[in-house]
């Protein structure tokens, strides 16, 4: 219900503005285009808001926690236990994503959409657990039809609650042991790649690792035959429940024309998933970086995104999109606040 | 005088703190080099300050203005005047480097080197005016000798001034229209690469401009035979004195061992001969990003310095060289502030 209602809400941006935005950039002092993206991360903030400049808020990045049964598998690098002690180190701010949102001024909240531990009450983590992990998917389905619309329904749900016309930016990030493992099968699912061309290193295995992990992949592909023509299929057959929830905090950006900055690999997962179910949210979405798990780029290719950084990171936890969170507001503020040609009194280009 | 004192202070880095480093990376919560170019950012700045974590503090961008005689032959897309125009721009905070610089903490001084016009005491502008402007280096050589070190100097000298113990990382920028025309001649001197093959587009010019530009070019080191052996003797045949400061910012930082953010086009050639004056210097420069402009790609090669950022920029100003401050501190903040396995209790990679 939330999710079909979220989906019909979606509607086109207005693009008459971007001849307007184009305008004032061209008006301010400096050579015609001589700030390269950031013009552009500026003109698309502008036209999604639908303002001229844009107007400055919170950014917000939501850090969804999840398990994966895959993992039995023998898949990554890191026992599965790392996920729940990981969110604990979210808690206390103690991750490479507390300190990057700390330096450049995101908020973040911790979600358990999945993990398979009970965490006592805790300061500051949200509680939407919809089941404690998925399956193994190379045995079966990784979770049931509900699940998987339960998980998404439980990201836009987020974003409606954050007050969205607050909201100046949005990202989302995970932690999941195995969820790379889980977004290259939806990768695959979703556009026919084979495994042995779209599944990387995650964390970092060995050799042995990664040929289990291929063929687990292609062992679950098989065995659950999800349909590629039906993105909630896909998901419940090899997705994991925080992929689930950042492909609902996207429909919801995209539901309230939200400037959405997508982090990495199991991001883009995520983002393949909400792209089936409505094309129309690639208008609100933004690449930060380009991961160096292999699949990545595949998987921007999909989304038609050029991604602005590359920094040769594969971190996730919402690394990358943090980056440029900071990016995308200085590049709004330059729309705001330089001075023009005729204000500041600088003679114009010899013509 | 004070530049050969400056250059005999430039010691070699202790390289005995990398391991040091790189055990402090790994110690923390996240695979091992899943940061990618954070972790040789903060492995860097440590080392070029002798310090695990590194320590925080002053982010200080110097932006030299200069006047160039090189513009008589039509070289630029806009008129002389915009150079002392933009200064004023950049005192009453209006240009993008002062957008740029409020976002990511960065102080500003603005200095003029040699702006061919008298400014009236002015609220924060720095006079170090060595002389009004080149001369047109076309017809013969663009300033004396003594001029080209006084330049020079004049860096050195603000470094000095500024409690450099006090200074976390350093920066130039400039201002100064015709200076990519110096900028190319200074690479071309130097490198003996083909003015047609290092002449760029500058702040945008059309066709029959780029072959003036490349013409004049071709005249001045034709006519002025700049020594490639003698980085003085370049600069002052070909140089420009916002150019000279920016390499003797560039001798200071090496001198005090502080991390030295490079900018662009015009910051490459003022390193080539800081460069070609101290060899040393390499280690504690940092290329933030690669210009559009076609020689900055030759010239990080002969630095031997591959840039972080990608942004389609080529504004100067300091623009791109902020951005990476705002960078390099965010890495260094992983370094100082992460948790590691053990602290927050995150079982390490399965062996």
């Amino acid at each position: 219900m939330l999710l079909e209602e979220t989906i019909e809400r979606i509607r086109p941006l207005d693009r008459s503005l971007e001849s307007e935005v184009q305008k004032r950039l061209d008006s301010l002092t400096k050579p015609q285009g001589s700030l390269g993206k950031l013009e552009e991360l500026a003109r698309r903030v502008s036209v999604i808001q639908g303002k001229v400049p844009p107007q400055l808020g919170r950014k917000l990045l939501f850090v969804f926690a999840a398990d994966h049964g895959i993992t039995e598998e023998g898949v990554s690098a890191y026992p599965k236990d790392v996920t729940a002690q990981m969110t604990y180190n979210f808690l206390r701010g103690g991750a490479a994503i507390n300190v990057l949102a700390r330096h450049y001024g995101v908020d973040v909240e911790v979600i358990d959409v999945g993990v398979d531990y009970e965490f006592s009450m805790m300061q500051g983590l949200c509680n939407c657990k919809v089941r404690r992990g998925t399956n193994n998917f190379s045995r079966g389905p990784a979770m049931t039809r509900p699940d998987a619309i339960q998980s998404i329904e439980t990201g836009i749900r987020l974003v409606k609650e954050a007050t969205p016309r607050e909201l100046f930016l949005l990202a989302a990030g995970e932690m999941g042991i195995g969820n790379t493992s889980s977004a290259a099968a939806i990768l695959c699912a979703l556009t026919g790649a084979a495994p042995r061309e779209a599944v990387g290193r995650g964390t970092g295995i060995d050799d042995m690792s990664w040929e289990r992990k291929v063929a687990a992949i292609e062992r679950g592909l098989e065995l659950n035959r999800p349909n590629a023509k039906d993105p909630l299929d896909v998901l419940t057959k090899v997705g994991g429940l925080e992929i689930g929830a950042m492909a609902g905090v996207i429909l919801g950006a995209a539901s309230f024309h939200i400037p959405m900055v997508l982090d990495g690999f199991i991001s883009g997962a995520a983002a393949l998933i909400a792209q089936r179910l409505c094309p129309r949210i690639q208008d609100v979405l933004f690449a930060s970086h380009l991961s160096t798990e292999i699949g990545h780029q595949q998987m921007l290719d999909e989304l038609k995104l050029s991604p602005v950084l590359d920094l040769q990171m594969r971190l996730g936890e919402g690394t990358g999109a943090c980056i440029l969170m900071g990016l995308a507001e200085a590049a709004a503020k330059l729309l705001g606040e330089m001075a023009t040609f005729e204000s500041a009194g600088v003679e114009k280009k010899l013509s």
